[in-house]
């Protein structure tokens, strides 16, 4: 029975295997309340939806114009299941079923002659809601000043964190208590970030992990984030009794923009929706017949399922590109390490204190002798990677512009086309080819997205020319137009034209310091991959913690794969540079997030060189694949470990990952998921015995064996270590 | 001699022929000071000079930075005297002479280790100067929070001045003594114009045409407006002894700029320069070597010289531009006055409350019968443009997206490609080739700036492929990316970057509503005409003034043409629709303007069937020339009268027109610029005994005579009248 109790007073609508219960009703104010358990126990207590509008300086429409959260009545109900069974392009399994009971409540407001919808998902491993915005008289434009979507906990949980944050998503996640976040948010922001822009001392981003303290791994995000803007959370706070209250001592803080007045304080421990401005600080500019994004609250007692779930991806519209056969997964290695650790540059010359890149005669500047990019380089990495069999080459800061490329508000930084004096673009491309691998292109913006819109199509045009088929983009610094932020909905439209212009030119894009995603893989296959994280690069910049990893998969991975960046297998970056820094994972750890942290997207980060000195453990990062047929998650906890499986595309070999923190992790793997009767050829790659992170990170054992369905392999992982197994069917 | 005097204590300039005298030199604070006289009187009284600057929030360097004002000293000087003449691609005359004495003064700030140059260039007509900033150690980026460049008039001049206002220049033009803008300022806006968006109720706009007491002509604007925010003024308020103080009881009025509290009062009657803000509020973004526009003061004793006067073009940089072979006057008529009017539309559908363009079937939904761009109508007028040798037909409304176009922040409004489908792109192209003409493209951006520029390409590519050589955009409504305004900084940008894509297409540009020209037609000479004022439409939407056009001359259209529209010979608009407005001219008035308002296009604005009344009238609009060798300015009076002769471009045949106000002229007309001992025909296009723009507008007379050098025309204007006159050499 797909509604179990449907009247006047409250709708109740099940997940198909029953676990997950929603209720949604309106109350005696008109308000629409929903409320979520699962296996009878509270996820969202009663919690309020509704949006505040701005009014409109053209057509203002009097007083309750703005209120899109209260005086509501039920008009009408629409349910239906679903169930269907779909093929991604890449992804973790070859198949994705997409099984739910959908809810739409129909709600009217009379006064204002308004109709809006509220439409339900619920599946058994979660539920999405999305308002949607029918076309109507009475609302065709609209501006947003708020989205007020309540989540109600039901506890004081723990929660694995972010600072809400307009512009940067970089910081190390943060675990406590919801009753703690304010007490720590001053410590959570890296103050020293220059794009920080923090709203209110309890505001968090999304996907936000919680565990109640019964076990319940709660996560709330959102899906199809399209012509909207991105979603924070912040929480009630307890202190002040009010929603949102100002940060203090610091001027990139933003005002505060509390609830109506009129509005009831919702419960302790809710979260209220939080929307990314534009520079007017409005929060959306909507035209009927319109919606939002889902908002996505995933629910299990059992921790493998956060990874396992596809609800996020299940809750985007189908793939919107007719032709997808030239999207592919893709292993790179590039010409960016060391500049990040700081031994070479993306500039060129130290001679002009900024440049005009158009009038700068550049073969005349005297080169400041540490570019990177430079033929004899990319050709040691074009042989690496053939030598290796990685399909492409990165190659940051090939083109003019790097001389004063971040944060001085400079508008035409980047032309996307002119290469410095010392990369022969053709030659360098034909040298790739001829060895069978390509050049990756990389589009650093510097956030000038006026500038590379007026470039955007030429720049397409030039990877068309020279064979490059995939983008790595870059939004580092404020964005201009100024006043804008990274995840309005203006800026979220921009990172969707690109893709879309870039799927017209046959080209995979994979954006850093884009959005954080939503999910939209699924429609727009050639958005390969994002950044949107704190990534590898913060190894060199002082560290992440070694949980770091572990958390990830359970927060950011849920919209969409991560350009990670792994495989620094020179861990200890004194051994060959002058930053002192240290990644903070063994050598195994690092093999195993090539398994841990899926991507079809996969970096060979480290230096070639380096990789000359591990060439026994190399192998794992050649062998493994990054596109698969099936994904078992054996074994996980948040900030703790993940231990996954993985079957490779098209074939009957396995890679099994393990990942832990800084604790260490006994794993005992039991091969179940081998076919069996069948033998295996198992290369594990472990921590030594006495492997640590910080004191020993390379201490690393290989051991090959044959190995059957039904055994049992017990792997130590170390103090931030893990293991790797590739495991080939004989 | 050049410099008259050059010591420590201060620098004295002269213009070539001695009028004018300006006085540069830093006073005890390390402020730089000017004045300037004409013939002997004070024309600005001594007038500081000077930026503030905001903090850099990534650079910041302490509290002196921001001060780009105090402090200076002089450290070295540079004077020289040029002259040239150049041929501009289309004109007022053949050629033109820029003689100027310059004199650069390089100005020290040892505090702040900084270096700025300003720039001085005296004419016979007025002076320029400039900031500009070379690139140094100290000085590389900066935002300009202010720009503080003082006028000090010498008295309480009468002016003709429209409210300050970051986003429309279309309101009626005041006059009154400045002592009185203040009071005049409430009722000089008109609220009801959807963009106002005024700060300061004593802010007015450039170029601003003042009259002193004792018959000094001066007018102050700016030149070469690129990379920078437009300038507006701000009068000293003696009324509060600050400089701005806050408007009240409008939602569309900004936060007041205030001079900085150290700063000195400055004396009453001074104007103190205030830059158009971005979203952000802040004015600039200047990456050095950059420089400010011209501030510009032209001044006379006859007013005839702020009509002749080529100061602003001279100030301009040389054509940019390799080959302007491509680039013509033209003549066009147009599928406008009709929609302006009110009784045909833009849009083809009533059906659907908004569109999304991409998703409507154009062919399927019901035509409003009202849909003025039809292949019909445009027929009609190809055939009327054909007949009468017009050169071009404008169509508006051609293309999808009008039925929700304006002040709804739209982003996706245009696609600049799409017809409707009673406009057949190809077939009306062909067929006004094959009669000779050319359409003319319209591109509405709706201000969504972001839009067109996604679409520039493409739109340019189509009107390639289809011949049309020429584009009337349109910049309507609010700026889109949100918060940002029509004359800031970047969307001066994106006017000039359209222009720069157009001319690689060898299109013209005939941009409305963008800001303000600054002789950038110099430069850019495919930058044929702008709107940037109030034009012909207002008569459609509750009338101009009869002065109006006798003063747009002086303000206006000193910066460069204006699409004024004139031709209205119909100008009782309730003949034929149910439009109940007047033109505010007589029938000959309307004549007169294509001699008066000097502007390489010119359109034939009335409608076929309005002129089919008027065919004699007509003729004069048929004859008139649109390019010229010569131009003589007879008699020249703000606001009162204007009689000019012009020399047809390649011939020896002269269009005189005159104008004049409400009261009505009378003009004896010297034929002093005739050729000697030539004869001439004489077509004189007058006003009737009795005729009255109000009461009797169409009673008109035309006289044809035979006439020579030396001969006096007595030519009596009626109010709101004018005269036209061709001279074709026999």
């Amino acid at each position: 029975m797909l509604l179990a109790s449907l009247s006047m007073a409250a709708a109740t609508i099940t997940s198909p295997n029953g676990n997950i219960e929603l209720k949604f009703y309106v109350d005696q104010q008109g308000r629409p309340v929903y409320e979520m358990s699962y296996k009878g126990r509270p996820v969202i207590l009663p919690s309020h939806l509704g949006l505040e509008l701005a009014k409109d300086k053209h057509a203002s429409r009097g007083t309750n114009e703005t209120d899109l959260m209260t005086g509501f009545t039920l008009k009408s109900e629409q349910s239906r299941e679903f169930d269907e069974t779909w093929r991604p392009v890449w992804g973790e399994t070859a198949t994705i079923r997409n099984h739910y009971n959908e809810y739409a409540a129909t709600l009217s407001q009379p006064t204002e002659r308004r109709e809006i919808i509220i439409r339900f998902r619920v599946y058994d491993d979660g539920l999405g809601f999305r308002y949607e915005f029918p076309q109507q008289q009475e609302l065709n434009y609209f501006l947003i000043r708020e989205e007020h979507s309540e989540f109600a906990m039901a506890g004081d949980h723990t929660a694995w964190w972010l600072p809400g944050d307009y512009d940067t998503q970089e910081q190390e996640t943060q675990e406590c208590r919801l009753s703690e976040i304010r007490d720590r948010y001053r410590q959570a922001v890296n103050w020293g970030n220059s794009s920080v822009a923090v709203f209110s001392p309890t505001g968090v981003q999304t996907s936000l992990q919680m565990k109640s303290q019964d076990g319940l791994y709660i996560n709330i995000h959102e899906a199809a984030c399209i012509n909207y803007a991105t979603m924070h959370l912040e929480l009630v706070d307890a202190q002040t009794k009010a929603l949102t209250t100002k940060l203090e001592g610091n001027s990139n803080v933003y005002t505060p923009n509390p609830l109506p007045s009129s509005y009831p304080l919702p419960k302790p421990f809710t979260f209220v929706s939080h929307l990314t401005p534009d520079a007017t600080g409005l929060k959306g500019c909507m035209q009927t017949p319109c919606q939002s994004p889902w908002r996505t609250v995933m629910v299990s007692d059992d921790a493998r399922d956060m990874l396992s779930s596809n609800l996020i991806l299940n809750l985007n519209e189908p793939c919107a590109l007719d032709d997808t056969s030239w999207i592919h997964p893709t292993k790179y290695c590039g010409v960016w390490w060391e500049m990040i650790v700081g031994k070479s540059s993306w500039n060129y010359t130290d001679e002009l204190p900024s440049v005009y890149i158009d009038k700068v005669d550049w073969q005349q500047l005297k080169p400041n002798g540490r570019h990177a990019a430079n033929n004899e380089k990319v050709r040691r990495y074009i042989d690496f990677a053939a030598d290796n069999g990685l399909d492409q080459v990165l190659v940051e800061g090939w083109n003019v512009g790097w001389e004063d490329w971040a944060n001085m508000w400079k508008r035409d930084v980047f032309d996307f086309q002119t290469p410095y004096p010392d990369f022969d673009l053709k030659a360098l491309n034909d040298y790739a080819h001829s060895r069978g691998v390509k050049l990756m292109m990389h589009h650093e913006t510097s956030s000038s997205t006026q500038n590379y819109e007026r470039h955007l199509e030429k720049a397409y045009q030039l990877m068309n020319q020279y064979g490059y088929d995939a983008v790595k983009s870059g939004y580092v610094g404020d964005i201009i137009p100024r006043g804008d932020h990274h995840y309005s909905q203006s800026m979220n439209d921009h990172y969707l034209h690109c893709i879309k212009e870039a799927a017209k030119h046959h080209i995979m894009v994979n954006a850093h310091e884009a959005v954080r995603p939503t999910g939209l893989c699924r429609t727009y296959p050639n958005l390969v991959g994002n950044e949107s994280a704190r990534g590898t690069e913060y190894e060199a910049f002082g560290g992440s913690r070694p949980d770091h990893t572990v958390i990830l998969p359970f927060t950011r991975l849920q919209g969409g794969p991560m350009d990670y960046t792994p495989g620094i297998l020179e861990t200890q970056l004194g051994t060959w540079s002058d930053n002192k820094n240290i990644v903070h994972t063994t050598l195994v750890g690092q093999l195993a997030l090539y398994v841990t942290m899926y991507s079809p997207l996969q970096m060979a980060a480290d230096l070639p060189e380096n990789y000359a000195k591990y060439m026994d453990a190399f192998q794992f990062i050649k062998d493994v694949a990054c596109d698969w047929d099936d994904s078992r998650y054996l074994e996980a906890e948040p900030a703790d470990y993940i231990t996954v499986a993985r079957k490779a595309k098209g074939t009957d070999n396995w890679f099994v990952g393990g990942k832990c923190d800084e604790n260490g992790h006994l794993t005992t793997l039991k091969l179940d998921f081998l076919d069996k009767g069948r033998k295996y050829e198992a290369t594990i790659y472990a921590d030594a015995k006495d492997a640590h992170y910080e004191t020993n990170p390379k201490a690393y054992t290989i051991t090959r064996k044959t190995v059957k369905a039904g055994q049992t392999l017990k792997l130590q992982q170390a103090p931030g270590g893990g293991f790797a197994i590739s495991i080939i069917a004989l």
